[in-house]
């Protein structure tokens, strides 16, 4: 892994990345888990990178239910488990749910290494290797274990691809999915969607367990039934506008403490910046015809 | 390369997707490509997968740049190089900018294989070899050819690092970056930032070449002198809040042509879902303060 100084502002992101890039040196990350970090990256940044409350509060939720499960499983995928394979490990230790490997672009081979890391990280049994095609999509894609995912009643699925997880929700499971980007069909299936980085999320659950497993099953299933998704997502995208706006601020240099009316101030900017450049066009015709034809309407307007 | 079909709703997408690892099995595109892929892939989805107004007029003025400048370099990297080798020559040849292969992660292997790209698609020269350390960088990242970057007075340079684009800045040089993050040190530091996807952004600027190579050059000026480049970011940064938005409402199930109050509406369906949460909890003190305890402060609100 190259060296990254601890005291980099975007260390964790930074750590990760080499993380999953040692996942493809290893054999268990595919190329394509490459692109998905990327994406998760983007996202992350725009949520603030850290778990935001609504996130706390989800990750509390798929606690609740994972302890509630007759026969939870953790899905593991190949970023899965570059990522957070000892934390995927403990998860399953403390709550009693299966881990079984499942991957979109499946090849034994890779099966094989994620089984081998998760055991390496103290799992005594990882389902994967005895998958059947069962779930309704095309082959590979629809293999699963009978007595893991296919008999699950909840499902834990870090980074799940859109399709499955609508699948694995027809078919009654509850889904908990985790996944940076609230748009996603994935996040947007899920019954609980935790838009959180996975290696955020992890820590946080674990670290809740304790608490959750001291409480009656009645008082669980109430926190799990007064719990709506939406609210969740709807927090998410919330906080990805506000840091948009905050960057807004930042550019144009607007201080939002010093008055309450920064939102005033910046759409005057704007007119003033659009006032100077449609006077400047004004003068001559042609020039004018020629840059809105290209995009300079946005001037005009 | 996997066969994606055309009806497919993310062909361009995934051919980009496609495109990469391609390169990166060419040799000319690094894994470190393959996850900026991937954050520029989040991006696009924010923008829209479409050339917004602004980075039309964006680049528009980074024509009007090139046509201008005496010593204009196209630099190029890796994943620019496995996106669009064709245009990016195609552009070089109708602007009379040089080509230069200028990668982050510099081996001289992938700077032939780059340089072998680019003239299997029809460039003549391509500079990239003869790089010398000659920007105030670390020793691999410095390194530029004297005839190329380092005397241009106007650079193109898709998909760019952050703080290479601050150097090139400092050194003077007029430079013009696309980048699908707004947000990016690149795109804030750059003159002209364009937001937009480089295999949509390099057709659209060769489709308007000929319009600007018939204008005087003091009417071009004109165009580049009356850009600001904050009205472009900031234009980017509103349309992914309208996008967030749209995605809000269609969550929330909410038809913003059936009515003007919508915002109000989403309101209050926030509230009433926090009322319906907040009257649950409150029944059992004691679940209230464990879940208050796990961010469920975001539900006491």
């Amino acid at each position: 892994m190259t060296e990254i100084p601890k005291n980099h502002p975007r260390y964790e992101s930074l750590m990760a990345r080499e993380q999953i890039i040692a996942g493809v040196e290893k054999g268990m990350t595919s190329r394509q888990g490459l692109i998905a970090q990327g994406r998760g990256e983007a996202f992350d940044y725009l949520i603030g990178e850290k778990t935001i409350d609504s996130a706390d509060y989800a990750e509390a939720v798929a606690v609740c239910l994972l302890l509630l499960a007759e026969s939870p499983v953790i899905s593991v995928n190949g970023n899965a488990a570059a990522l957070s394979p000892a934390d995927l490990v403990m998860l399953s230790q403390l709550t009693g749910a299966k881990l079984e490997v499942n991957l979109f672009h499946r090849t034994e081979e890779r099966i094989q290494k994620i089984i081998d890391e998760l055991k390496e990280n103290g799992a005594d049994v990882v389902l994967g290797e005895n998958a059947e095609p069962l779930l309704p999509l095309d082959h590979e894609r629809a293999k699963v274990e009978r007595v893991g995912i296919y008999d699950a009643d909840v499902i834990f699925v870090p980074l799940e691809d859109g399709d499955r997880c609508k699948v694995l929700a027809d078919m009654k499971k509850l889904v908990i999915a985790v996944d940076l980007n609230p748009l996603s069909r994935t996040a947007q299936t899920a019954h609980v969607s935790i838009i959180d980085n996975l290696k955020r999320a992890l820590p946080n659950m674990i670290d809740m367990i304790p608490d959750f497993k001291n409480m009656e099953e009645e008082d669980l299933w109430e926190i799990v039934q007064a719990y709506d998704n939406n609210v969740v997502l709807m927090d998410a995208i919330e906080t990805m506008k506000e840091n948009l706006t905050a960057k807004q601020n930042e550019v144009l240099g607007i201080n939002p403490d010093e008055n309450d009316n920064s939102g005033k101030k910046e759409k005057k900017m704007l007119q003033e910046a659009n006032e100077r450049r449609f006077g400047k066009m004004q003068r001559d015709p042609e020039i004018a015809k020629k840059v809105m034809m290209r995009g300079g309407d946005l001037m005009m307007e």
